[in-house]
């Protein structure tokens, strides 16, 4: 199988890596050269631009910042330039309107689209343990799923085009508030004395626990290995929840849902960036909570 | 071993039953003569007072409405009458302050005290599955277990006196959270398009994971059977629900604790409760988020 | 003076008859006829489309909806028919940054442009008492204010174009706020056994003043007459502050802005619009808050 | 007229002050013996204890911490001790439950008591223009307002026992919301780049007016002269204002009332306060919002 990868960030060079991992012939493309390049020492080939990249593919997987990036790409690159039997799977993170469009922009081309956000960090980027959430045609389901194969834990089709984003876009708004839920918790056993180890205990067990707190629990020392326990780096930066937050405020907005806890938490995660923290894993917030910033460095 | 139980309640009545089925001598007291009956119906003895209930017993059981009854009951009824030797536990939800005063009381009398609230509703009451957070001396624990195994699926010591309720307040702050959460996010992607089914599908297996959504998801139909498929009847109350994120409101407030999704979650129960939902089980929220209360029928 | 006036809803209108009154020349035009005929007799002229309208004036005013009608028929057909001399003025409230386009292409096209949102209700637009917030060039000001001036209490200048916009955004977020802290403030004092009447003489006088409490207050026979002694009829729907408070939002996002206050008061009047509110005046949000919801009836 | 005046902090120092500028003789007592040292030096007498200070004295004034304070010092000390004939009147800003439960004891003990806690900072008390809000009998009015006229701009009654703190709550809880609006409108205005005067001039003449923004503008340099000019020293504290909204908390809790702005205003200064700037003016909020902290000098 050829595929094209287009966008080789944090996210997209280990994705792009599994594809070749996988002994895929992949033509990877980005505006960075010096990314083309870490993909190329990887295995992949480097193309000079996104045209001469989707040239030929079986798949298009693209991996980029924001919607305006995707319409862009797709109307002026990829559909005039793929050929018409290629596969192109978007998985960044948009808003569901911009997935619509392009989809819609495909479909009259003769283009088969999934919209196909991802859940995991760089860490699953990695090691190829990403869950996709799909919105596509039922019958192209099979397909896509294949192409992510390589990438994924799991792939799951959340329904017609743009599903897929709006289910990242939900799931990760509960996220972001069962994150802040579970840092104000432990914040509160703080300092009513009882010991973070025993909450943690107690509470996964009960009907507190979340993934937050289970699976990825923000107080150092405490529950399997995340980022707090190195002093907040790497993992789920606090800044790229606070875009999914404000996805989601914005898609809340426009489609007239009523999300107060949503609106909080996107408040306190653009509070916990400006103040500079941006870069940090996004469950430092506890410390912000707790008073604690001062042993956050920034470097 | 003989019992007193004190309290009998929606859960205190089907506590004490579970003391009788496991063969204990249960002397029950409650200020409601009706459910001293259904009690003695169930095989256990009616006291006339509290002071009576608790002459002789190997161990006290009290489950009570708020701080200021634990309080009152202890100094001038439990305290005064029990035989020293009597384990004494109480299974309210209370403020931390109030466990503390009441263990300092018992201790300074010569007894023994255990502060051990409980997550799960009058039917894991009924069952004998309760979960109890336990705070009470190490030395101590070993009997606590015992004399509470029979309404117990687990029981947990959380620390020394307080440390039970600590760890209830904490745990009912997060599902009050992440219930709201949970039923935003369903609100959410209902106007996005994305179904109810596949929004739980995949969010329970990534990272909005938590137990409001895979144990007890809100939305009717999906996931498990729950209050939600009994148009929110039966399960865990609103009212109690706020009543908790009140205590943990004010246990913040005292202790110096800064909890954003915690109050706004108390707020968001107390407008639910004032416009008259407050007896309808607490996933009941979903239908004031997407504006459907009046499906929410009130009797 | 010859104006055109382009949207004759419930401001539109009692704008357009504030211009007829003052001597002028009108050109109106609105997607119904039925407004249309409101204006002829007031004493306008009706125009059977905006190339009609536009042709041969001295300034065209217009009062649309959203920022999508603006851009439209600015591009479409305003640009392509006013005299390049028409000072072309929106009062229209919408997002910055389609005010910045208009003004773009206007500019571009050789026209002076203005955007010119107002502070005030129906009531204010049939009296001729509106606030007007300005962007524009500073030398076109003088002209900008002579053309609002018989619809206009007050006349600021924000800055240059968008100014206008941002400004009253800001403000409105800031009313927001505002109305449903008094409402809070209200509901809290009658929970505690002190009079409304007292709560709004001492709050008046003290550091608790503010326009919603002392010009708007929405405890009924408090204070001045408003839409609260009216049972929340007329007045400024809640449904047009959610509006505004969406805007505030996105704008926010978009910007980098954190504003948690205003997301909550976004929330919380998508909450009451949800329950089937939006036509009543903002401050009936009071009602939701104090959980008597039933008393305001619904036609 | 002899005065008691008991608590000579901050705000009572000064209080007591002008009751000894209008010719009144003014018993001092403080636990604190430099305090007590500079109302001497300003012309009080020191008491050596709050027994003696109440002893033969027309009125008793008291300007304690919190409740439990206010609690003690009367039923310990000045009920035992003052002369039945004397007026007491405590300005200590104090949970409503306090203050009406101080006032039964004291009526019980043949007393007229009053609830008088004050709106104003360290230079009003200093200047003798705060504002006194009053619970007390009708009939007693006319004195307590004499008692208080040296250090007050204006004495207003409330209702009966309780309703001056309930005033205070109420209006410090409006205080704290409109305070974090203000700062929320500039923040944006900022980003949306509309210059903070021209917002301070057009919202001051608009609906978003309020004390806030026209009396104690939070950004540096506009309106009048505030603690934001001097790098937000002196003023009201933060950590007081938390104080307030944590009581308003707690009284909302309590009564059943629902607050969701209040809530997330303690919220956000609960973590202004964490982060270390509860000393500093409650306006410097503004500099969290914005992400300027580091300006934020702490000494």
């Amino acid at each position: 199988m050829k595929v094209a990868f287009i966008g080789l960030g944090n996210m997209g060079g280990g994705m792009a890596a599994r594809q070749v991992a996988d002994g895929r012939e992949v033509h990877a493309f980005d505006l960075s050269e010096a990314v083309v390049g870490k993909a190329v020492a990887a295995g992949a080939r480097g193309a000079g631009s996104v045209s001469k990249a989707v040239q030929g593919v079986d798949a298009v997987i693209t991996m980029l910042p924001a919607g305006p990036h995707v319409r862009k790409v797709y109307s002026e690159e990829i559909l005039p330039n793929a050929p018409r039997s290629a596969l192109l799977i978007d998985c960044s993170t948009v808003d569901v309107e911009s997935a619509r469009a392009v989809a819609g922009q495909a479909k009259a081309g003769g283009f088969r689209f999934a919209d196909a956000p991802v859940s995991g960090g760089t860490a699953a980027a990695e090691g190829g343990t990403l869950a996709f959430m799909v919105g596509c045609g039922e019958t192209d389901f099979a397909d896509v799923e294949r192409a992510l194969k390589p990438m994924a834990r799991v792939v799951i089709r959340a329904g017609e085009h743009g599903a897929g984003q709006a289910a990242k876009i939900c799931n990760n708004m509960l996220l972001g508030i069962s994150m802040i839920g579970t840092c104000e918790a432990f914040a509160l056993a703080e300092r009513l004395g009882l010991s973070p180890d025993r909450f943690f205990e107690i509470a996964s067990k009960s009907s507190g626990q979340c993934w937050s707190l289970t699976s990825y629990a923000p107080w150092p020392g405490v529950g399997p290995q995340t980022a707090s326990d190195r002093n907040y780096e790497g993992g789920f930066a606090a800044g790229m929840m606070l875009k999914d937050l404000k996805l989601a405020q914005e898609a809340a907005a426009k489609a007239g849902a009523t999300t107060p806890l949503g609106a909080q938490a996107a408040a306190i995660y653009a509070l916990f960036d400006r103040l500079g923290y941006g870069g940090k894993d996004f469950s430092g917030v506890l410390q912000m909570l707790r008073g604690e910033l001062a042993g956050l460095n920034l470097e």
